[in-house]
């Protein structure tokens, strides 16, 4: 299972993503699912995946070397090379259909389930900075302002936060601690979400990443998030009133 | 959709159900899923349903009416009338079954999907409260003093809260308000949960339910209880620490 949010504010981009891969309960490894491709000062993108593992490297692998045509022929194109956000995630959903071309019939001689999804933004040059979620089909939706957050994997447990602490307007270090309590609150809910976390945070125009960080289990941040967050909830609640259905309680 | 949770505390059960029903999302109604089987002094029971109506409601009538054995044959025994909340959880089991084998023809000609779960809680005479998840196969699991809550329908969107605020030892009515917190993060998220919502609360021991009411929209201490939840929330997050990965914040 999976996890990665990003959110896309006035102040710039973030992504959070989770490392853990599994092929059953008993077969748990660490692989990053959260990757850049910069040329600092001309673009930053930023990629994370859900899904099969074999699937989401092949189509990083073809991002890197190169993308064929829908048709399997050259020109290929690499992902650092696309002339705009658009082209790009236009380019990443072409390596989806290219991969799933390759693994169609091994995938279902061995009853495999071809899935993955991506999120995918990033700025380049002066237009604006853009956050798409490609499907496994490579088609895509963007984010927009009203909603300015998407999320790939196992994403219901850590929605109702970010539904209510992020806007467009939110400081953009305030948007990464509320997406980090989301990842916490998933990872408490599902054993096939954890630590170490990756982060990436780019504000807008600097065409850089200005964090690049893996949380790590033990570290002290986090840590202390979690706990104070455990803290907050339980003083929330305490500080609505009791429901007035039952008797009144005894004094 | 649905969202339903029953609770099980050191002071007595609660349930909390939505009412919505719907057959797409141009069609919606609202109908009850929250039932009591009672005789006040001798036995409270309270029992909560998802998946497809047509299969609930006939679960239901049967239990009311009398479920005849696994054979399709009488004697007919009414729920009612189970010994023991153990014996009534096994009889909720037998009456799936049979409607199932009702029903499975006609549903394999329509390519209809047998879908239901149930909540079924309470107690009979001087024996344990207890609270059961019933499957549509019929098996049940039992709610714990470690876990202890269960869930049925949209669960993942209201766990968080539940898991981090809710023990054995909580107060029966916090445990009541933190499972309509549940239920407002629920709403919020999936439109196929909706108000009004019916709620039933009994005490260990007291054989009887001592609350049985439905909350409507615009009813004043929920609509109250989602402001302050909203506002809590947004206080909790703003309580922690910036990150410290980025640069220091411009003063």
């Amino acid at each position: 299972m999976t996890y990665c949010v990003g959110v896309l504010v006035e102040e710039g981009l973030l992504m959070v993503a989770d490392t853990r891969t599994n092929a059953g309960l008993d077969d748990i490894s660490t692989y990053r699912k959260l990757h850049h491709f910069n040329v600092p000062g001309e673009r930053v993108m930023m990629l994370a995946s859900a899904g099969n593992l074999s699937v989401t490297q092949s189509v990083l692998s073809m991002l890197s070397e190169g993308v064929p045509g829908d048709d399997g022929e050259p020109p290929l194109m690499k992902l650092i090379e696309a002339p705009t956000m658009f082209q790009a995630a236009q380019l990443v959903g072409r390596a989806i259909r290219r991969v799933r071309q390759i693994e169609k019939a091994g995938f279902e001689a061995a009853n495999l389930r071809f899935s993955i999804s991506l999120l995918f933004g990033g700025q380049i040059g002066d237009e604006p900075m853009r956050l798409f979620l490609i499907y496994s089909a490579g088609n895509f939706i963007e984010c927009s302002t009203d909603a300015p957050f998407l999320q790939i994997g196992e994403h219901k447990y850590g929605k109702p936060i970010l539904d209510r602490a992020v806007k467009f307007e939110t400081d953009l270090y305030d948007a990464l601690k509320v997406s980090l309590v989301s990842m916490d609150s998933t990872m408490r809910s599902n054993l096939g979400v954890g630590l170490p976390i990756d982060i990436a945070v780019s504000r807008r125009g600097a065409l850089d990443l200005e964090v690049s960080h893996r949380i790590e289990a033990g570290e002290g941040y986090f840590h202390d998030l979690r706990e104070r967050w455990s803290a907050a909830l339980r003083a929330a609640h305490r500080s609505i009133p009791r429901p007035p259905y039952g008797p009144a309680p005894a004094k």
